[in-house]
């Protein structure tokens, strides 16, 4: 499993991947998901992925060799990113139909999904979520954030929390929280916990982050915050005689 | 879909469930799933279910029906939850396969899951969780909670917050802010909301809450929650540059 979070706020874009990967689960490896991509200048452009392995890698290996070869479409000339979206899902798709008919592999699953972000020219900063289909959606003012895999756990804080007019650092930690709030809850999501905080117009990944198992800085965040939240729930409104109903027993 | 939650500590039980149904999204309800059974005074039994409705209804009526009729094995006379557990999962079964083999019906799902907890006699009080396939579980020291349905938006709060040691008091806010989080993040779980906090030795269904779609009580939970998950984020340790790795860019 995996768990990838790409929130795109006013300020630019913070992207958190975990690095866990598992063919069962007594087969389990560590590979990155954040994959940042030499490009010309005027963009920056990351990918992370979620799925099946040998799809993942073999669509990063084409946008790479696409990108080397200069081919017609490829992620040194799309103009947006929706553009590379499409382009992306259009690969994707390929790689996918190349493995789904092998003989004696019924139950053999190779689509993944993906979500590829960054800032293109004089374009927004901006992500998008590919599905294992090829088709794309992108954040919205609602729902600043784009989630691929095992997303639910995560998904909660990240509802009450973000908002486009979140500072970046704030949103930082809040995604942090969701990705270690998954980490504990879903043994198929784990460390090294990899951040890139971008901020628009700065085509830099200078802001890059990696936490191993053992982060003192993963240990303090989770720390502080279960602290907080035992004193968010002493903090809750108690529940008073008013609120009282009968129940009713009738089996 | 449904979501339910019990928990079992120190202090007594926790019992929360939402209130709606769907057989699509087009086709929404609402239906109570919490249910309570008139039994002798040396007991308290609840049962909660997820899943087929027509499945969880039946099995109802027929554990209903067997207690009326004092067949051999019924609420009134299993010697501990676990019989009681047992003999559920049968019942459970034995309704879900009268309906299996219908013709035409291929993608029919009439599986259940449910919560059975309370108190028999000189036994302490418990909670298990009984799965579609009949047999199951009861809650641990280490997770001293259950859950049906769509489990996962409110597990991390669960997870991190609840122990044996827990007031009662604070963990049934705290399962309260786990169905909150379930009912943003995901449509198919909504209000009412019931609660029956039982306290051991008890033998009784007075702490029973019931709270609405409009709820001011439900209300100012989210909103404590969310005013004190503002200030846990702000208080994160901020990430500072001794933490800032370089970013292998290869591809």
């Amino acid at each position: 499993m995996t768990y990838c979070i790409a929130a795109s706020i006013n300020e630019g874009l913070i992207l958190v991947s975990d690095s866990r990967t598992n063919a069962g689960i007594d087969n389990v490896s560590t590979y990155g998901k954040m994959h940042p991509f030499v490009t010309n200048s005027d963009r920056i452009i990351v990918l992370m992925g979620a799925g099946n392995l040998a799809t993942t890698q073999a669509v990063l290996e084409q946008l790479h060799r696409d990108k080397i070869k200069n081919v017609q479409t490829n992620l040194n000339n799309v103009e947006c990113l929706s553009e590379a979206a499409a382009y992306l899902g259009h690969v994707s798709l390929e790689k996918q139909k190349q493995h789904l008919n092998a003989e004696g592999q019924s139950a053999f699953n190779p689509s993944a999904s993906f979500i590829i972000a960054g800032q293109i020219g004089n374009e927004p900063h901006g992500a998008y979520m590919v599905y294992a289909e090829g088709n794309s959606i992108t954040s919205s003012a609602n729902t600043p954030f784009l989630q691929i895999g095992e997303s639910k756990y995560g998904k909660p804080i990240l509802d009450r929390f973000l908002k486009l007019d979140t500072s970046i650092d704030e949103a930082a930690r809040c995604c942090l929280v969701s990705m270690d709030s998954t980490i504990r809850s879903n043994a198929s999501v784990g460390p090294p916990v990899e951040m890139l905080i971008y901020r628009k117009d700065s085509f830099s990944f200078n802001e890059y982050y990696c936490f191993d198992d053992d982060s003192d800085y993963l240990l303090k965040l989770r720390r502080s915050w279960e602290t907080k939240l035992r004193e968010a729930v002493s903090a809750l409104p108690g529940l008073t005689n008013e609120y009282v109903r009968t129940m009713r027993v009738s089996l």
